[in-house]
């Protein structure tokens, strides 16, 4: 069966259409098993060809962006797996209109320059910008630093073009904001991992280039007046802060000590330290206007350090401590965890997690950083290699205290197969069963990176 | 078969839960056609029974807000009206989560007045204000004013709740930004007319207070200069541009003469007038900013004139001017139209039509305004009354020659029973075919609103 598959796809795809044998084995961040072929088309044709051919052949498709998701989405074990990456062009940057038109396959760095090339500012902003593809942040509803601002990905996507499971190609390529004219399609094929539609094409919406970068590092000793600050910064700056980052001090720490390449830019010994950056349209104005909203909370008591960067680079130095995230891993194994809370939430949560973590494990380290002004927060526990049981174990911990203080168990890496087992605690049955109905009515033959997100029927 | 559900409706009900009879008989903005019954459910669960009942007796349901559409999606002809007004309720505003909690039969400026008072702000703004509901708004993605700076309806809903045609409860009532645990099952109940479910409650996003409201009116004569002010604006005001209003000459002439009572708070004789809203967090610095880059645009020859608002008062005057929509009917009867096309096909499209138009009704007036930074215009043209062909072929006329320039037959306004032989113009056939599939799968019985949207298969 599978042979006269591959022999079909081979032949349809043509040599460099089809990778099989060795050339299958591939390698990202997250486990991708051992598809038995990788198929790479060229154009939304053969895309459809290759999803009508595996439904006949019974073999599930397991669509591939920049292959570093972190929930096991992109897991293509007895598969084929389709990427989208000779599928990358940027067919048109239009600023007038305020879009762009790419292929899915197109990294998110590259469509990020191409919006720039013309004077406009495509928002999104993730640590995998330079691997990531528009394709697969569409499919997993990316988030990342800007979203208090901007939005998800969900937000960034006016039209987008997509192949169902019986090969039919769904072209909703508009432009246009406002489209009331009937369901907004788009919707069920962003943040729905592949398990819907293979997107192909996305109309993303570019906002004008803004030339004011303003970034700080703060130093806060309670979390009360993270909050506070953040409340305060909206207000104050009316709509042009676009992230509030905030990093625990034992994270802080981390990314400021050697091996890290960082320095503590704000001394070490507060509790809290937070990134707040403020996009805008007057590089005369805006510096001023900014350190003298800082400086009043300063002075009025809310913050208890602050270091304001006086150019570019300085800026630049202060994201590269939030974005040095490898450095939760220099101490051994980790399980990191992407939760969100609704605000108000998200200090007892975070105490009380390290109470009960410590109680059970009293060794265990735990790292605490994140999108504080979205409620999101990633959190990081060493665990001890030699105890097998013990990441099981602690997914229950966390995941059962985020169910009692009503938080959802991904905030933005989606659930793939590996949070699978715990979606069931964010969402009702009533939903569960909703998300079934779609995906029995849209690939009843179970084509479409099947597994995935929910089980089947 | 209807005696037995009004019956059964009446006990279930109450006698304050069900009108019948002359008592059914009701009026509204748009043809709310004959119902046998109005039912006014007092909880989710007397939802749940009449939706219920209805579909064991085959009746259908066509849920009711504020009866201010204008697409005909409340026609109720045969029908059981299910009105959402005895659930207005308030359930919670939470200011610490930048949230609120409503019933969907509140009124939209009930609401945004309740977030206010507890120092936040709900950037809904529409002219059905006092009287569209919650539930209303999200069933049609309403849109308005602001929707440049805040998006529309759909970007304001975290979560919802509603009820499928099956009775079943579908509760997402989640109160957070970052929430990728599977498909987004609210998408489903936004702007779809209420006929994929009846939305019951909704938590909606709250941003903080911006206590700096400038406000100016500009005149500009050439088109491309309406656009080069908008990015300029959009670039040099970064995120605070909140409204970019056009109106086109002849709508501007009707809102400040007799026997409307507005005057020209800038000189008649221009092409176009814009009214142009900052909301800002400085209200010591925000007005002086506000000037200082209208007054740049003046010297450099983008606007030929203007005025700022030096108080909330003149402020309210320019935005009166704008929502004095009721004059395009005082000439006699008009068609109204409400479209959307890419930016730069505004103009292009506006002249085609004018020159289209005039060629075959020379004595037609059409009347432009909008909200440009969306590409959404709203077109008035008056019709003879004693023509009664007219109408169609007048709907003909704009939707085909809109069709030409890829543009939306529904900006904001929905498709209901109105625009759904256009809806073809906007959508292709594959389109059509995933929101039957979509309808088929949640409402197998042709429940809920049937016959709005889309054509049954």
């Amino acid at each position: 069966m599978s042979d006269t598959l591959l022999a079909g796809l081979a032949s349809r795809l043509g040599p460099r259409g089809l990778l099989t044998g060795s050339d299958a084995a591939s390698a990202g961040w997250s486990s991708l098993g051992r598809p038995i072929a990788i198929a790479r088309p060229s154009s939304v044709e053969e895309v459809v060809a290759v999803i009508r051919m595996c439904a006949e052949a019974g073999v599930p498709v397991v669509p591939w962006g920049g292959k570093t998701g972190l929930v096991g989405g992109a897991n293509a074990d007895g598969a084929v797996a389709l990427t989208l990456e000779r599928m990358n062009r940027i067919l048109q940057v239009a600023p007038d209109d305020g879009v762009m038109i790419v292929e899915a396959g197109c990294v998110v760095q590259t469509a990020c320059e191409a919006a720039e090339a013309q004077g406009m500012f495509l928002p999104l902003d993730l640590g995998s910008r330079g691997s990531a593809t528009i394709g697969g942040v569409i499919s997993t509803n990316a988030g990342g630093n800007r979203v208090l601002r901007f939005g998800m990905m969900r937000d960034m996507v006016l039209g987008l073009e997509a192949v169902l499971a019986d090969g039919s190609v769904v072209s909703s390529l508009t432009p246009l904001i406002k489209n009331n004219t009937g369901y907004d399609l788009k919707q069920l094929f962003i943040g729905s991992e592949g398990t819907l539609g293979v997107v192909t094409k996305a109309v993303l919406r570019l906002r004008p280039h803004l030339p004011s970068h303003n970034v700080a590092l703060v130093a806060i000793d309670a979390f009360a007046d993270v909050i506070r600050l953040m409340r305060r910064l909206e207000s104050r700056l009316g709509g042009q802060l676009s992230a509030f980052e905030v990093m625990w001090k034992d994270y802080y720490r981390l990314v400021t000590t050697a091996p890290a390449r960082g320095r503590p830019i704000v001394p070490l010994g507060h509790e809290y330290y937070v990134v707040i950056e403020m996009l805008g349209g007057d590089p005369a104005g805006d510096p001023g206007r900014f350190q003298a909203v800082l400086a009043e909370t300063l002075e009025g008591g809310l913050i208890q350090d602050a270091v304001v960067a006086q150019s570019r680079a300085e800026g630049a130095a202060i994201w590269a401590l939030r974005d040095d995230g490898e450095q939760v891993q220099r101490d051994g194994p980790i399980a990191a965890f992407d939760v969100s809370l609704r605000l108000s939430r998200v200090e007892p949560f975070s105490q009380a997690l390290r109470e009960r973590l410590h109680a059970r494990w009293p060794q265990s380290r735990v790292i605490l950083f994140g999108h504080i002004g979205d409620g999101n927060i990633h959190i990081v526990v060493g665990v001890d290699p030699e105890r097998a049981d013990m990441r099981r174990q602690l997914d229950e911990a966390v995941f059962g205290l985020l169910a009692e203080h009503e938080g959802s168990v991904s905030a933005e890496h989606g659930i793939g197969v590996d949070k699978r087992p715990y979606l069931a605690l964010s969402r009702s049955p009533v939903e569960l069963d909703l998300m079934r109905r779609l995906k029995q009515s849209l690939d009843p033959g179970g084509v479409l990176n099947p597994g995935k997100v929910i089980a089947e029927a």
